[in-house]
């Protein structure tokens, strides 16, 4: 390790700035802080942290700069004024891809090379080995190699490329598909609430099933990736269409809202009723893109 | 084996019926099948397959008899006026948990035992080792106990209880789940859809992320079973109401609609109003059996 990447500052100390802040002490990085309500920074004082008094002053302290705060809108302000002249500032705050390729093209006009950041953990999971965390990065190629080994020390790194959007529009569309999940197991559960069913044995058996579908996402960008929706399919829409209406019935006898499977089942039934009734699902993804 | 359980009747050899036939062949079971449309069961005499000319010829040949059918209302026609007294009824026909109990229902008091079957598979799996195709079943246990191994040839068997119900409930409660992840993972294709991003790549990384988070069910479950929805949670509903909005806001920014993502994200913040922004979104399935 050089001695480049053995030194950085973080700006941020909340609950997930504050976990990034004792991996890297745990792994000897000699680290400057920052937190806007400075009592925060007190236990990783303790830890061994400098603790800078202002935001520009940490900056100041590093070349490698991280920034965990809130929201895109309080990097902005944190950074307002600040000397980035030189410095590679790496940005794990949640944002919007539009927002990481406006932060990228203001940190640059600066004179500061630009990686955006998005986080697939929780806290408790940050510094913990094989706890399956990890970091999307995109953004200047040539500041993450620069920072790779600084920046693997508390989760797994994944570059997704130049384009300094890329972090947050990944690390967004998975939590997308895992909102869908959740609304769908939510569904189920609500299936079997009122029966004499143990929520715990039911719950493995939906995580099971969850886990040997999820390959169903090779399929759909097979068929994004050839343009033939129709190859390879087993269940067509049609036939799904059938069983749709068989769970929209069981959760009428439940007594389960159907909003939550309701406007897929829609789009299903419109792709069939334009004629696609021999592909799968992947028509979905069009009709999700033309209705704007 | 015994000599009960290599013999059985199907009736229904459609793209499920076939494999199920086919299984039991190659297992050296002694079959006898029929079908409404007779040419369907040329393939199978072929293989070995007893045909038989009626609906009811076929029963009368073994006292198991399994039925695998279009829908439930093929499975009252096919069987109406057909002696079913000592027999086994074995319905893999998917149907509601309601259709379910009044087979069920109408088969005992004709003197049949009923057990009802949710096949959680597609085709090609059955009678293929290892491809984690199983089938609920629910009902007479003694008679599902009787059958045992001949239920065991062509997938893998759970009973999930005496209620004949069951094994549609819990069939169709996994297929709503994965109709979730379905369109959850839809609208994460449609939000990189329009970039440069390989979708067999991406699609790596959802299944990956989907599978790492289909664990959430557990927690759920812990709530459920407890009654209190904040025990270890570590994003709470305010966070993710917070989340909620930047994945609306990629939406907007990519062109997708937000309509397969909304329904869930308007429960999430009906329990956040209704007070509840510590807890994770265990209460969402309250709310789904309050809204008839
Ligand atoms: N926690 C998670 O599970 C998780 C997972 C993935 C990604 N993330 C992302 O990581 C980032 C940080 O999350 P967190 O959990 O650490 O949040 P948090 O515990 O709420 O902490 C927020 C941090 O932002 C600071 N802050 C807020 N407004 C500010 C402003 N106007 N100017 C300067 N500082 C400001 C806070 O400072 P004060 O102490 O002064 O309030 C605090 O340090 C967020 O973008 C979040 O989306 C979090
Ligand atoms: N295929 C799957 O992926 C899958 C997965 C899980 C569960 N299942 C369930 O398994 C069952 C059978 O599915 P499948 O894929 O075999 O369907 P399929 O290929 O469409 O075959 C339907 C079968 O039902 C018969 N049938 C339809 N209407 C009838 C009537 N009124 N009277 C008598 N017979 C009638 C058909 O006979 P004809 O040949 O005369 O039309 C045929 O044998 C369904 O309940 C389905 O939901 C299927």
């Amino acid at each position: 390790m050089t001695d480049t990447s053995a030194k950085l500052t973080l700006l941020g100390l909340g609950a997930m700035g504050s976990a990034l802040a004792t991996a890297w002490l745990a792994a000897d990085y000699d680290i400057t802080v920052w937190n806007r309500t400075a009592s925060r920074a007190e236990p990783l004082r303790t830890l061994g942290a400098q603790v800078a008094d202002t935001a520009a002053d940490a900056v100041a302290a590093n070349d490698l700069v991280v920034a965990c705060l809130l929201d895109d809108a309080s990097v902005r302000s944190t950074l307002d004024g600040v000397d980035l002249t030189g410095k590679d500032l790496i940005n794990l705050t949640t944002g919007t891809p539009g927002s990481g390729r406006e932060l990228a093209a203001c940190a640059t006009a600066r004179g500061a090379r630009y990686v955006d950041g998005g986080i697939m953990a929780v806290p408790p999971m940050i510094g913990v080995p094989d706890s399956g965390a990890y970091v999307f990065y995109s953004g200047s190629a040539a500041a993450f190699e620069a920072h790779r080994d600084a920046l693997a020390v508390g989760a797994g790194t994944k570059f997704v490329g130049e384009d300094p959007g890329f972090a947050a529009l990944y690390d967004v569309a998975l939590l997308s598909a895992m909102t869908g999940m959740f609304a769908g197991v939510s569904h189920a559960f609500a299936l079997v609430r009122k029966e004499n069913i143990d929520p715990r044995e039911f719950a493995g058996l939906v995580s099971g099933w969850i886990t040997a579908m999820s390959g169903y996402a090779h399929g759909i960008a097979e068929h994004l990736a050839s343009g033939d929706y129709t190859t390879g399919v087993t269940s067509n829409l049609a036939m799904m269409v059938e069983g749709n209406a068989t769970m929209l019935r069981t959760a009428h006898e439940q007594g389960v809202s159907p909003e939550l499977l309701e406007p897929f089942m829609r789009l299903m039934r419109q792709r069939v009723d334009d004629g696609h009734g021999d592909e799968d699902t992947t028509g979905v993804i069009d009709l999700l893109l033309s209705r704007r």
